[in-house]
């Protein structure tokens, strides 16, 4: 929660206070409570520094106060170092003396049983009321480069020097906000801010992410997650920094299980799915890294060299050396990247200059590119076709013993290139820490790893635009009938109603109440005869369906059948009756499934239905609700609907109907008794689909 | 090709020459021809250098010969850096004037069209003839760091000192041995050998890792790979390294087909599938590096850090930073690696001595591992604990700054362990050079990137043991009725015969000629009814299939039905007969398919048949032919087979008799004319296995 006070004066409380209370303040060589004092001071940090320890008189060298309403002058920002009872009590002091920002280092909250989740909430409702921005609990702190405000407990800060950059971390690991510091500066690259999160008890990630785009110091963002505990605020943000052209990539923890179960430990965060998370950052514009130095790598790389207007989305590789610039094709080709060679002109250019190109897509100029004037000339025309997509030039051994030769004239082509020039990234082979300085100096992007530069190659030519928001609401008749109906799982009558209400279409059908007589039920022959109860969940095995019931002789045969079949399946069977549908045949079956995720809240998923999707786990998810635009991209990505699009040869289904069903249908979350609902089978056909079994589960 | 000579002369005449000739030599500076010269001075080699250049009195200071022949003394070891055509003639010097080994660096060979085709088989004629091991064309050169033996033109060996070091670089890119120099002495790594072995027109990657492996300094092997030119020898070196204990670890470009033609492009190399070469690799005991850094990174800890007989295929994961531990956790979870925890004795002892071992599989000991008593007591007691796998310990912000309180007491308690200990790896989170270097120096295997210490603590648990080679025969049946098929496809019948002879179970079947009467099969009905013919590869579409055939009438109007169809399908087809086949029914149908990959050789393919296995490409494929016990292994990593397996309570298949079914098939390919073979499906049904369709194609 961010406290309703002017943005500006919140901002600079949290990155540039005029004074910093540290509360628990110690000087004590090795102890961590003696950090902050000295990374401030190390750090030419210019605001007042305000030890707070009653057992003091001085804390390195400053006088100390017994308590923060004892410091003279207003306090703007206090981090607190005492453990967790006493933390909150410096709470309290810091609220009466109207203190605008608390972090606390301590732990023994959320994730510490339910006595630390109701310390949490004790915290959480101090702040609150006091109109306080609370950072953590379990936070390492706050560090700002540009004012010098390393507030942190982090021993990674002791560098001599922060370098400043253009980018916030946002970490929910406080020993991270160090890695990233110490990993950014070996690559020669700094921050803007970088701040440890913690429990985010009170202000979290996105509610401090959307506050810091008001800083003119941040062109992006560098997230690390290890659960998502506000998400709202999280695509909040996400997407203001999209309209604002401030890049956002997040390393998330939780791939595996294993990894959740520790996250949630750790943290004392909830868990869900990986996929359900991956599809909400995508959803609101967050670009997720896969490998950790993509979290390092990619931020600057999407502020400097994303692709101008109407250049291709394509990647021309030029190289000294074949084998390095064949090893980066392989694995950009390998994630989907388009690979083009030298366009005509800029070849027929080079050429002329007896520059040899190589042949196929990889421009080798050979040894011949370790030559200022040739390299320079291959960089400057390429970038300036207008048919080139995003340049990587890759550098062999010139790079780490002659920069003066294969590096240098890259910087100077990239900076004399005219505006819209192709924009220019590269990767040398060898350890080659000053080719790598000059280039990161002269702001081309560079890669340590052939994985992380392809990855971030393909982030720099594919969009990651937010999902539209659909303009959705749940149709009256659709949320009247889901008002009236008892908690528990609905029969596939009452929810094929509801699916109905939504626009799903429906085979024609007609229900014969147990005790009447079976007439022909006026759908045409055959017919599919079910049962219909709420304690089939899996017909097939029960015995309680009938496909191709040819004639009305057979029908109350096939019902007398099931019945017997069904009741002997489950024991005291309450049956609703016997349901006569029309008999539909398509090209395939669709599942849709709707449900909350703990993390990702809700999300709508489609895959093929069956064991194989299960097997090959092939569905795409999304949160919901959806617009039509984002259900088609979304059966874009099942690869099992192959065969729907028209695989060899095969008639195409109708996907566009389908992804009007999966829209309309997804708006059932909006519903806040739906807990799960599905439909499975959704029959796909040449013109049309429809909804053939579905179950909706309520609260 | 290995000359017949004995092979520590040619171990040594090829890494440690008692006279070497630079043929070309230079002393320009600058010039590609002085580095080998240059090298070889900087780098301390002690034999004789004789520069060989017709029009040069003098060679850097060296009394230069005009020809190899005219130098007075044996000459072991020639480096031709002459243009194509002159290097074929200076090679026919070295042949005449008895040069044990030649390297060559001329491009214009085969990657050069049919001319370079030409002179590249003139060229290994050449060498052969003489006896001479022939290293090349296009190999940057060969070079041992004990003898300082640094015969190359890659820049990359400028450096000012060769580390010496037990692993051994073979290359079939000349940039990449550099390439792997420089990013190996970045990590602290030496190697024994790096050899650029360009198109291998002689000696390749196989045979001189063959010949390494007699070399007391090697201890293993890294692989950069572009193709893969003599299949056998590579097997038959690799197969020996396992024997002998010495780890293989391959980098081999070509995941993409863009990769692969850049690899045929720029090498005059073959193309084959990635997936093919990938089992060859696996098949005889080689590792493949999915990351290129794990070139660099797997070979050191597969040399030292191997899991001791008896120890848990496990790893426990000792942190500093919860962050860390769990981002290496998550990443190695989701390859399949096992994550134990502390073992309960080992974290008894630990408790007993207040060190914090966190909850969960994570030992998170907090920041009070940043002292060296408690750090070393941890890393001793997990190590020693019987209950310990692998043990990997994440070093957080201290390994930067306080490498003597976090890095030393791993070092000690790992050079103080007791023989079988657990073996230790570390991944020291910051940016951390003395940590790293201190790491390495004690024998500790460390890493830089998340992803790769997860590959690589998986290649440390997962053995990769070579598939046991089967001592399988062609059956004398099977190879008649192979000899005097005629070239081109046999029809299901004869295809059946086949797979019959080498043991894969039919069902009973009567053939039918067109023009005689149809009688009782005397299958029992219903049966199934085949047109057979050569041109229906796809019965179904052609209508030339019918199942559930119940009696003799319809058999008749069967035949006749679907002749008809399938003559109005393939217009003027040939007809051998109509086929009724005894119906059965099963669990399942499996894909088994042999062909001949062109880098691979011949390989067996399973997967679930249908569109299903070709949308996923979830096939197993290995090298043919293959035991049972490879065949039991296959099965079990074709996810589509879950089925079979017994998934979700679904009745298991008889997979054993499918394995058995896979490894007396596969033995097909010992057949010379068999071009590709396929049973597409098998039936599995639970007590066995069946053929119900065909085909063999014959060269």
């Amino acid at each position: 929660m961010i406290p309703d006070r002017p943005r500006a004066e919140l901002l600079r409380a949290l990155t540039d206070p005029r004074a910093v209370a540290i509360v628990g303040a110690s000087d004590r060589p090795g102890k961590l409570q003696a950090r902050p004092m000295a990374f401030l001071r190390r750090h030419g940090f210019r605001g007042a520094v305000h030890p707070v320890n009653p057992r003091r008189e001085e804390v390195a060298g400053v006088r100390a106060c017994p308590s923060v309403g004892a410091i003279p002058g207003p306090v703007d920002h206090a981090y607190i170092l005492l453990g967790a009872e006493d933390a909150l009590a410096a709470v309290e002091d810091c609220a009466r003396a109207g203190v605008r920002v608390v972090s606390l280092l301590a732990d023994g909250f959320a994730e510490a049983g339910p006595e630390g989740r109701a310390r949490q909430a004790r915290l959480a409702a101090l702040a609150a009321e006091a109109g306080m921005l609370l950072i953590g609990p379990n936070s390492t702190g706050v560090v700002s480069t540009r004012s010098g405000f390393s507030c942190t407990t982090n021993a990674a800060f002791r560098v001599d020097a922060l370098r400043p950059g253009r980018l916030a971390a946002l970490s929910q690991s406080g020993s991270l906000i160090g890695t990233l510091l110490s990993r950014g500066e070996a690559r020669g690259r700094g921050f803007s801010h970088l701040i440890s999160v913690g429990n985010e008890a009170g202000a979290g990630v996105g509610e401090l992410g959307e506050l810091l785009l008001d800083d003119p110091d941040t062109d992006g963002f560098l997230l690390f997650l290890e659960t998502i505990r506000d998400r709202e605020a999280l695509a909040a943000f996400a997407r203001a920094a999209h309209a604002r052209g401030k890049p956002v990539v997040a390393y998330m923890i939780g791939r595996s299980e294993e990894g959740q179960a520790l996250s949630v430990s750790h943290t004392g965060a909830l868990t869900g799915s990986a996929q359900a998370c991956a599809a909400l950052l995508r959803s609101c514009g967050i670009r997720q890294a896969e490998q950790f130095e993509t979290l390092l790598d990619a931020p600057p790389a999407l502020a400097r060299a994303t692709l101008p207007e109407g250049r291709p989305r394509t990647v021309t590789v030029v190289s000294t050396t074949g084998g390095g610039g064949a090893m980066l094709i392989d694995q950009m080709a390998a994630r989907g990247v388009a690979i083009a060679g030298a366009p005509p002109a800029a070849r027929a250019t080079l050429e002329a200059q007896a520059i040899p190109m190589g042949h196929g897509k990889l421009v080798d100029v050979t040894l011949a590119g370790t030559n200022y004037v040739t390299m320079k000339s291959v960089v400057s025309t390429l970038a300036a076709d207008p048919e080139t997509g995003l340049l990587l030039v890759c550098i062999g051994s010139s790079a780490q013993f002659q920069p003066e030769l294969a590096v240098k004239p890259i910087v100077d082509a990239v900076a004399e290139a005219p505006p819209g020039a192709a924009p220019v990234i590269a990767f040398p082979l060898p350890e080659a820490p000053e080719g790598l300085a000059m280039l990161e100096a002269g702001g081309v992007p560079t890669f340590r790893s052939v994985e992380v530069c392809a990855e971030v190659a393909s982030m720099l030519l594919t969009p990651c635009d937010p999902d539209p928001i659909p303009e959705a609401s749940l149709p009256p008749r659709a949320a009247a009938l889901l008002d009236r109906a008892p908690a528990g799982v609905m029969d596939e009558l009452d929810a094929g109603e509801v699916f109905a209400a939504l626009g799903a279409p429906r085979p024609a059908q007609a229900l014969f109440e147990l005790e009447l007589p079976i007439v022909d039920p006026g759908l045409g022959w055959p017919v599919v005869a079910k049962l219909v109860s709420t304690e089939l969940p899996h017909k097939s095995e029960a015995g309680a369906i009938r496909v191709g019931v040819p004639d009305l002789p057979a029908l109350r045969a096939a019902a007398a059948e099931m019945r017997a079949a069904a009741e002997a399946h489950v024991p005291g069977l309450r049956l609703r009756g016997l349901l006569a549908q029309e008999m539909r045949s398509g090209l395939g079956e669709v599942l849709v499934g709707l449900s909350r995720d703990p993390l990702a809240g809700p999300v709508v998923t489609v895959g093929v239905g069956g064991v194989m999707t299960e097997i090959y786990r092939d569905v795409a998810i999304c949160p919901a609700p959806v617009t039509a635009a984002t259900a088609r991209e979304m059966l874009a990505g099942v690869r099992g609907l192959a065969p729907l699009r028209g695989f060899r040869g095969l008639p195409p289904g109708d996907l566009e109907a389908l992804a009007r069903l999966v829209a309309d249908v997804s708006r059932i979350v909006l519903h806040p008794r739906v807990e799960e609902a599905e439909i499975n089978p959704v029959l796909v056909s040449r013109d049309g689909v429809a909804l053939l079994d579905a179950l909706i589960r309520l609260r």
